[in-house]
C-alpha cells in the first residue's frame, strides 16, 4: 500500500486501522529502547574472559621491564600500541593510549586547542568566532563538544561516499575561521557509510585557509563489520603523509564496543609532532592512565587475529538484529514510499528518514507507548533537523524477541505520524 | 661535630674525609631513587587481591540493578561513593567518582573554570591575570597545572599548623584576582604537616574579594598514617556549611596510594551546586568512567574497616623506612646544625632544609653517584626555591637495604655541599 497514492477516505480508513494497532501495542505496556549504540548483555558476555586474564599471581611486568602495577608510562604500554597499530593505521610509535573514552581524548584536545592553540598558532579562544564542519546526519556527542566550547557547527550533507567534498572544499578554502571537522569515516554514525578512497584523498589534499585546521577522524567502528565483504577505508595517515599534511588528522578509536563500554581502552593515532604536543599537555594533567587494564586487553586478545576473531562473535550477535529491523522496515513499507532507510554493512545504527515534518511526532508516539528512541534532531548540530525527518535506530541492545516488537512498534508509529501528516496536508 | 663551629683547617680536614666517603659510594655504581612518592613492590603486592575479586563468573550488577559492564552512571557507582564518603568527609550524594587520577579531575575543573568560569561568574580566562595561592613547600604537580594555564602562583609560607593564615587572609581580602588555593591539608607534601582546627576554620570563614574563589583541598593522604596516634583533620565541608561557604571547597582523594597507582579510583567531594555543574561539564566529555574498577574496589575492601585494615598494612611497610631515613639523618647530623628535617606521622615524604644555597648542589652530588632525588626547587612554584634549601625525600620505593645506602649517600652529599659552602664563605 502506497500512502502517497491513497485518497482521503482511504487514508482515514488506514489511519483507523493503524490507530487500532497502536492502541494494542500501548496495552502491552512496553519498555523497550533503541536509543543508543549500547552492546547487549550477550555481547558483553563475549568479553567476560577479560576479567580472568589477570589475577593476584600474574606477572604484570612488561617486556621492557616496567611494572604495570606502579606509576609511570604516560602514553600507554608498548604492547597495546603494537596490538592496535593496525586498527588505527599508524605505527605503534604514533599512538597515545588514553583512559577509557576516546570522546574524552577528543574533548581534551579541543579544550587544549581552545586555551593553548594548535602548536605554533593562537589559542582558538582568542581567534574570535571559530567553526567546525559537521557531516550530517552525525553523532550528537561530537556536536555537544562543539556547543560546549561555543564553536559554531556548520552542517555538511553526507553523500554515499562521505561528506559532500565539493562543499567541504569550498568552505575550507573560503573561510579561515573553520578550524576542523568531525568525521566517523567508517560505518558512519548513523548512516553506516564508509568514506570512499576519493573522499579520503580529498581530505588529505585539502588546501585549508586556516593553517591550524585539524581533522578529528573518529574511527569508532574501524572493524565493526556486519558483512563478509566489509567496507575498506583508505588509510588517511598514509594519504596525508604523501601530501605533507600528516599533522592534520587526529585518529581515534576505542574498545568501548569491542570489550566493555566504559571499561575499555581509548587510543589516539597522530603524527609525531601532534603526539609530542599532546603528550606534553597530558603530562600536566595526569601521571598516567590505567596500565593494568591495558595489559588485560593485551593478554586477552594476544594478537590482531585474536581481535578479529572477537569481532566476528560480535557480528554473529548483531547481524540478525540488523536483519530483523531492516526486514521489518522492508515488509511494513513494501511499495510505500514514505520512508527511506540505510542497510549498513557495519557499525551500530540504521538511519531512517521519514516524511519531512514527521520525525518528532514518530519519536513522541513511540515514547508514549514505551519505546525510547534517540531524541528528535539528535543527528544534527544544536538538535535542529530542519526537515524534521531523520531518526537513528540502534538495534544492538534489545534481545531479538524484544527487537521484533520494537521494530514493529516503530513502523506503526511512522505510519500513524505519516497518515496524520497526509491528512493534515 | 658541629660544622658551624669548625675552624677553616678543621673544615678542610673534614671535607677530605667526606670526599673520601663520597668516592667510595661512587665506586659502588649505585642506582637508587628517592624522587617520587612511589609505592614499593611490597606495597603493590598488598593489593594484588584486587585482581581476584572479579572474574568471568562474577555478577557485576549493582544494588540498583544497573550493569557495571555496560555504558552509563557518569558520576560513579553508589557502592563506591558510600565506601569513600567517610574518607572525603561528605555525604555519598556529594561525591563524583572520576577516572584513575585526582590530579586529572583538578586539571579538568581548572580548565573548565578557565573556559567557562565558576558558575555565575566570568570565565577565568577573560578576567585578565589571575592568581592562586600556593602553600610552600608544596606539590610540584599542582604548580604545573597553574603554570600550564598561566595562573600566577603566589607562594605562602607553611607553618606547623598549615599555611600562614594571616598572610592568606591579607592576600584574599586585598586582591580580587586571587581565585583559589591548592592545599594538601593532611600530611602535607612534602612536610607531613596536618592543618590545625583553627586553620581549617579560618579557611571556611575567609572573606575573599573574589566571589569565585575556590579551595582545592587535595586530601591525598587522608588516612595514610605512620603512627598509632594519627593526626586529626577537621572536616572542612562541615565548617564551610556552618559559614555558608559550602561552595568553596573542592575535596579530592584517590586510591593511587591505597591500591594501584594509575589503576585506582579518584574522587571529588563537593557541594550539590558544584557537583551539578561539574557533572554537566563531564557529561559533555565522557559517557562515564571505569565502573568495573570501581566495583573491584568495593568488592575488595567490603567496608570502611576493610580500608582501614589495608592502610595498616601499608603503614607496617612504610614506617620502618621513614624511621631508617630519619634515624640516619639524626645520627649523621647529631649536634650538627646544618640541616633540619621533618619527622612526619603520615604521608609519603620527609622534607629537608639544608644550608641556604646548597640544595641544588646536594641533588647534583647525589645524581652524580646514582641517587636520584626530586629536582631542586620542585617544592616551589616555577621551580624557584629562593633560598635553594628545600629537598623532598621519598623513602617509600627502595627496599630497606637500598634505602640505608640511599639515606647515607644523601647525608654524605649534604655534608660535602655544606663543607664546600662553608669553605667558600
Amino acid at each position: 500500500m502506497n500512502y502517497l497514492a491513497l485518497s482521503k477516505n482511504e487514508l482515514v480508513k488506514e489511519k483507523t486501522r493503524i490507530l487500532n494497532e497502536y492502541e494494542k501495542l500501548k496495552a502491552l505496556k512496553l519498555n523497550l529502547n533503541m536509543a543508543r549504540g549500547k552492546p547487549s548483555v550477550e555481547q558483553l558476555n563475549l568479553s567476560r574472559g577479560l576479567l580472568d586474564v589477570l589475577n593476584s599471581d600474574s606477572c604484570c611486568t612488561l617486556k621492557d621491564g616496567k611494572d604495570c602495577l606502579n606509576y609511570g608510562i604516560l602514553d600507554g604500554i608498548p604492547e597495546i600500541k603494537e596490538l592496535f597499530a593496525p586498527v588505527l593505521g599508524v605505527e605503534s610509535g604514533q599512538i597515545f593510549v588514553g583512559g577509557n573514552s576516546s570522546l574524552s581524548i577528543m574533548f581534551d584536545i579541543i579544550s587544549f586547542f581552545m586555551t593553548h592553540g594548535v602548536p605554533g598558532f593562537k589559542p582558538w579562544i582568542n581567534q574570535g568566532k571559530i567553526k567546525f564542519l559537521c557531516p550530517c546526519p552525525g553523532y550528537d556527542r561530537h556536536f555537544a563538544i562543539l556547543a560546549h566550547f561555543n564553536i559554531e557547527a556548520i552542517p555538511v550533507p553526507m553523500t554515499n561516499t562521505g561528506p559532500d567534498m565539493d562543499i567541504v572544499e569550498t568552505l575550507v578554502t573560503t573561510d579561515p575561521t573553520i578550524k576542523g571537522i568531525f568525521c566517523v569515516p567508517k560505518y558512519s554514525n548513523p548512516q553506516g557509510i564508509t568514506y570512499s578512497d576519493e573522499t579520503v584523498k580529498r581530505f588529505s589534499a585539502l588546501s585549508t585557509l586556516a593553517p591550524d585546521f585539524r581533522i578529528f577522524w573518529d574511527n569508532a567502528y574501524a572493524f565493526h563489520d556486519l558483512s563478509d565483504t566489509p567496507a575498506h577505508l583508505l588509510n588517511i595517515m598514509d594519504e596525508c603523509q604523501k601530501n605533507g599534511t600528516q599533522d592534520r588528522p587526529l585518529i581515534f578509536c576505542s574498545t568501548s564496543k569491542i570489550t566493555f563500554p566504559g571499561a575499555g581502552v581509548a587510543f589516539l593515532g597522530a603524527s609525531k609532532n601532534n603526539l609530542n604536543t599532546i603528550k606534553d599537555f597530558y603530562s600536566v594533567k595526569t601521571i598516567g592512565f590505567d596500565k593494568i587494564n591495558q595489559l588485560r586487553h593485551v593478554r586477552y586478545f594476544k594478537d590482531y587475529n585474536g581481535l578479529l576473531n572477537h569481532m566476528k562473535k560480535h557480528r554473529d550477535i548483531l547481524k540478525p538484529k540488523f536483519d530483523l529491523v531492516i526486514n521489518t522496515l522492508k515488509e511494513e513499507f513494501f511499495e510505500n514510499n514514505v520512508i527511506s532507510f540505510t542497510e549498513p554493512i557495519g557499525g551500530y545504527f540504521i538511519s531512517v528518514d521519514v516524511m519531512p515534518g514527521c520525525a518528532k511526532k514518530v519519536i513522541a508516539l513511540c515514547k508514549n507507548i514505551g519505546l525510547t528512541l534517540t531524541y528528535a534532531g539528535a543527528t544534527f548540530p544544536y538538535g535542529i533537523d530542519k526537515k524534521d525527518s531523520n531518526i537513528r535506530l540502534a538495534p544492538s541492545y534489545p534481545a531479538l524477541n524484544e527487537l521484533q516488537v520494537a521494530a514493529y512498534t516503530f513502523c506503526i508509529a511512522v505510519k500513524l505520524a505519516t497518515l496524520e501528516k497526509l491528512l493534515e496536508g
